[in-house]
């Protein structure tokens, strides 16, 4: 199967690279690294990274850049972060990419607990996370082909203990868990679903 | 008790600010009509609106642009509809607003059961209603002052026929209804809550 790794340099991609690439083509992507550079902030740039991956077979993101920050400069300009990252960048993604993808591929999109469980400097997650959770259960009933789409939902992550003085109490997910939540929607048969990997 | 209703024109507006205007003092703001005109996907005319208005115990916002049509032309350029318009337009009535609203007021947005229930030709409404949603509940444990904040979620509304044929089967929410679930909001105690009308 030829998989493409959205946010393939990141904690989570990372981790998804070195559990895939032993029985898979795996065609890493990122910002600045990786086999191949795209800006998921771009259509064009997203729509250049398909043409030269050609096709393939399933698309996993775990790109999710989003403002973090106290909430008195939460404002329009700041909320643009999630809105152009996280939120339309993986939107883009599956828009654009649908007329790439094989017959019967799959989208694997990185959402949060932050939709329904906010934690304080994280409204713009929770907002992009939500706008991301409702496109997916949409997006579900209207690809073609046999083209499914789900999201992975994690809580804060085990790699990741710089973000866990924000999520008390949290359990963190481990990164075991979590390449387990991506193997069920890129191996498996749901669509619309958000998974949480815990 | 001063109450703003965005989108005072529209069907759910008009019957809201009959419902409430015996009681209470209501400012129905409209894009072309109203007591005060503002266009939503413009801070600065969100932030117009509110100095004219002066200080406020509630909002209320009905205003949700959003692209309605086929998935094959559902694209980055028409998804900005609701991006700009039930999303953003209502986000930033809220950040915006927080500003000028009274001790222990409240905003009370809208959403749709397009959240978990998608319909086709509606990927985009899905996708703002669930940022919108994701933001309330955030936004609940943000606001500073007792300020409150809720999303009324109705499934298609009985005024509104013309969309009956797009949600097969859904059993339209009463003009009533939709009213109770603004009261429960603007009268009631509770934030960070979706209320389903129904």
């Amino acid at each position: 199967m030829k998989i493409i790794i959205v946010g393939a340099t990141g904690t989570m991609g990372k981790h998804l690279t070195g559990a895939f690439e032993r029985e898979h083509e795996v065609v890493r992507v990122a910002d600045k690294a990786g086999d191949i550079q795209a800006d998921i902030t771009s259509t064009e740039s997203i729509e250049n990274m398909f043409k030269q991956v050609g096709p393939f077979d399933a698309l996993i993101s775990t790109a999710g850049p989003t403002y973090v920050g106290s909430w008195i400069n939460l404002t329009d300009k700041t909320f643009r972060t999630g809105v152009e990252g996280k939120m339309m960048g993986q939107i883009n993604l599956v828009l654009i990419g649908q007329h790439y993808i094989n017959q019967n591929g799959s989208f694997t999109l990185i959402t949060g607990a932050l939709t329904h469980d906010p934690q304080r400097n994280f409204a713009n997650a929770s907002a992009a996370n939500g706008a991301v959770e409702g496109f997916v259960r949409a997006s579900a009933i209207e690809l073609q082909n046999g083209i499914r789409i789900n999201a992975v939902s994690p809580t804060v992550i085990e790699n990741s203990p710089q973000y866990f003085p924000y999520f008390p109490g949290d359990i963190p997910v481990t990164m075991q868990q979590l390449e387990y939540g991506f193997r069920k929607s890129v191996f498996g048969a749901n669509t619309g679903q958000i998974i949480k990997p815990y």
